[in-house]
């Protein structure tokens, strides 16, 4: 039986979705139907105007009386407090400045505000911006490192999906001075969900089944938003290997993370404690304490992520695993976590934590 | 935003579940502990004992401090007002009289309690049998079809995954006449966890992957069940065609029905008019109206059967095509669904809508 | 060890392909690479014109010194006796008169010479055609059923990959008089490179796996291709149930065909005695004569087509499931067993028997 | 048209497969109905004796006439010149002494004759060898590192998969000299056929689909192998890291090998070079020079190996990814290329080398 818990807000917050029929806009609209506080008063598309979610997709069960509407700042001013953007890279970016204007909160799930350095962003993006002033405002949407800076923030940079895994991988280790930040690789795996719902052919069943295949290997954009964090949390530049794979699932995201430790006296017991210790306030956290490997299917449909924490005597390393759904964690669900937070709510609020199994 | 409805239920009612670490019975363990009135008093298992089903399947995020206990009928009694149980063919029937002595009320999930006929179930099982005077009192626990009978029985016997989606197809032709029994063919596909979780050689991935695999043809057990159902609602004998084939999905049934009908002056239109009528005040049927065809994907992970329905006028024919998460609503869905129906309850108390998509 | 046949054939007949880029394309050049007899002179592309196919595809491993021309029928007779066209839909109409003009012989594998009636054509297939003439030439390229005609033709439509399997399935029954024809139901399921290599939103990975997709109910284009077949070994019309569904594999396709017996007193082995016979002379055909249901998958990679046959004799009729790799026996294996039969030589000639296991 | 080289030789050698009914043995016993030089003479097995593997496995296509006979050393030397041993670790070490006394070739699959130490081997695998003289005669078959040592043994231990796909990406690291030894991390992935034919839960589709699953994190037996083979290249002893991960593919294995290299002037050209260089005599190894990831498909079905390269001058680390089929390159076409060896003959001789695409 759930806990009759019950929620004193009468007034649910109305929230907006820009880019409703992407992958993401679409599993966004659907928390949003579950969340307690959260009402959805404008979804904006740039495709189907006046057409109803529910129409276009008959099969997700979005009850939900609302025409999607012109991508307008001030249509959506009109009826939001907060906004969710599921838009490509790079939309946001001449959106955002508007509805800051007009002191909405904007969760933007783009690379477009996940940088505080213009630098380190146009190295990796291309394009001019005229949003500079915008940047020092972003907090970076990992909850789990910048809870605080989120619960003060009217705009935040949601993390990308591999950089979610692998930067809460990492962390603690960083944190805690427990690694040679040089030494950091992260080998990553994940769905084909990542690539979003335009029809590419090396996206298609027939190209993605019965493979394991990498890709933008030492060129992938989100090797700098890792860095951009690992440094932060270190007080100095540091540099990582990331290199992502491609399988065969639809949902699923898993990093291996490999690092060199300082001491080489530690033991899995004393990373298992440094890492319950970490998380102990993140109740999105799992540390698997009893020696076993988080598998990606754990974390399917859940705003969970699995960590799993090997010492290998032998080498002198320790090899972090993390899993989660790289739509809900990933993405999403993570969103939602953050705008929990910035309205001071409990972070689990409509998010859901049982995966679907078998 | 979720709807507040108030439940004015401050006594939630024990159920046990037996053969709890079965696929079925964890995924009934799982809704279980989302459900607003029920609440678990009983974990019995022929193995595990002692143990907590939360350590055996940390990923499971079972919150439930119930050790695994013996299938004993009294400490069952003593501790439960309902009992679901998850068992393999053949054993619920050594159990179940002792526990309706004791007034719990049962819903059984395997195919002991299906049939009315001792001699159609022993057509397709084997095995000498005590329990005769029960079977007069068993309730076939499709809720769309018998409802109300289910409303005053004590003892359900769940209806088959096969025969769930197919029956639901086929209910409303048969009711009313429209299409010739004998023409029926019902040529069905379904997900691997269809074979449950004992690895069996056909079911590992290796063999089971990329292939399309028709098994059991002409022969299999669900078919007495689907023909008890059909003479029922006809009033008169009737056989079936039925063909299950294995495809690689985890979840996801679909029965494709053929039949001829009566009036080859229907069209489709009118096929919709009599299905939307029929299954009117069943929540958990989705008529599809505007053409398109069911995938089971929509149904993944929810309680819900989806009907497309098409008329082939150049051969007379109506085709049926029914969606359906076999472990849900072919399964432990369905069994709560009977529960709440038991109870007096509405009928979608604690079971998911919304499927996972992508 | 394989035997080792002496080929007595020193001089190489040179063979075009033009669409070569498309999967069955591809599929074509590679299986032609290993023909013993023949050897390929040219291969026209609408894309990549002057690249090697071997550069667009490094992996494919086809050592080939040959770049992809245009579609003109001059250079194509230049360098050709025969023609392979792997092209949509349509295109192959705009071509074949002028290939024709200049004596080659023409192995279509689009719908476009599968029909001896335009009328036929035309109710499934749009746009005006004024290469009526020809149509009385084509020869249909399902060899089990014509091999007399397509040796001595010089236009062959080759089959479809659903009315491959399924006409293989149901052409004994027909051509014996076992069956009622009007009773004729195809229930046929295939993977997704049924649908090309052109990305589209529903062959995308995440919509196309872990779901069964019916479509095109009633009105799938192979619908006339099987029925002129059907009708042509009857004597006279049949009306024939087709209905496709997509199931996440990437080759196999499966025909399960349900017919109602014109004498029920015959049984499995009376069948099997038929079958048997009736493919007695055809090499690519397997009768499944123990019991077995066939599986894509034994077909995966080969030419060959499983048949599997049971008699239900509770409902009087005969179900015979069809199992063959889609672009194999359904596509380009087809066309090149054609190729040999056309040619005079043994039609197993450069095509693979043993498919991938597991 | 295949090339119509003559081979000169009208006597085949007769050999052995022991073992014939897992999933290595099957693709072997197919692999060598093709071999132009080779004939099966003994099929051992433990199982199903008398039996013929074609009428086990009908869809085979074993067109082959001889009986599954016991295990015994004396019928086999009857029987056979050169022996295949597919069976599980452990069981080879009872029989290879014998069949070594009566001067049989052996080719073993297992773990059991890989190690040249017994200390390294007893560090991973149980139980007492009394088999310590034979150690200092076996070779590791893995050709392209030992082709020459290999050409003049008599019983070579055939590497395991991982190690096969690792140690080809290492190799020429180690050799030249290049990289870090101690800097060596091999983060592998593979499909589930990896795990053998024998039911066990976790490889059951149900449970192997839509997940990415690392296992035996810092154990797996494949790491000693590893390291015995970089420490006879460098001539000093190595210690790696290596952690595999299962996903849902059938066939499939790729290493992601990761390393410092001593000289960060080095780009991918001059790797590049290395690499082709070194793997100039090797018919089998793609080294791809275009800046194309492997993806495994790519040799799904053939015993290709292919190499992909990457130099990251930030970070100063190469990225070496190698794919293979690991029940070809990875197991049984690895052994059929040793026997080439052993025989004097062309290593590429009755080895596919096309993939099945799409």
């Amino acid at each position: 039986m759930i806990s009759g818990d019950a929620i004193d807000s009468p007034i649910p917050v109305s929230v907006g979705v820009i880019g409703a029929t992407e992958y993401t806009g679409i599993q966004l609209v659907r928390l949003l139907l579950n969340h307690p506080q959260l009402q959805i008063g404008y979804l904006g598309d740039r495709d189907h105007l006046d057409k109803q979610l529910g129409d276009l997709y008959p099969f997700l069960e979005i009850d939900l009386d609302l025409p999607l509407a012109p991508i307008d700042a001030d249509a959506i001013a009109e009826h939001c407090q907060i906004v969710f953007l599921t838009l490509p890279d790079g939309e946001a970016q001449t959106l955002v400045p508007t509805l800051r204007e007009r002191q909405l909160k904007v969760i933007d799930l783009s690379a477009d505000y996940r940088f505080s350095s213009l630098e380190r962003y146009q190295s990796y993006y291309e394009g001019d911006r005229s949003d500079y002033d915008l940047l020092s405002q972003v907090v970076y949407g990992l909850p789990e490192l910048y809870r605080s800076a989120i619960s003060r923030s009217s705009l935040v940079g949601c993390a990308g999906s591999y950089p979610t895994a692998s930067l809460l991988a990492i962390a603690p280790l960083i944190k805690q001075g427990l690694v040679q930040p040089e030494s950091l690789i992260i080998d990553a795996k994940c769905g084909t969900s990542v690539g979003g719902n335009q029809p590419k052919p090396h996206l298609l069943y027939v190209e993605a089944a019965d493979s394991i295949a990498p890709y933008s290997v030492t060129r992938h954009r989100h090797t700098p938003e890792i860095e951009q964090i690992c440094s932060d949390l270190a007080g100095h530049d540091i540099v990582v290997q990331f290199i992502p794979h491609r399988v065969p699932v639809v949902r699923g995201l898993l990093s291996t993370v490999y690092a060199n430790m300082r001491d080489p006296g530690l033991v899995r017991e004393d990373l298992l404690t440094i890492y319950s210790a970490f998380y102990r306030n993140s109740p999105w956290i799992r540390v698997l304490s009893n020696g076993l490997c988080p598998q990606t299917r754990w974390a399917m449909g859940s705003n969970l992520c699995y960590l799993g924490i090997e010492v290998d005597p032998r080498t002198g390393r320790v090899v972090v695993m993390a899993a989660i759904d790289n739509l809900m964690k990933g993405a999403v669900g993570q969103a939602v976590q953050c705008c929990n937070i910035m309205m001071g709510w409990d972070e689990r609020l409509g998010l859901p934590s049982k995966s679907l199994y078998p």
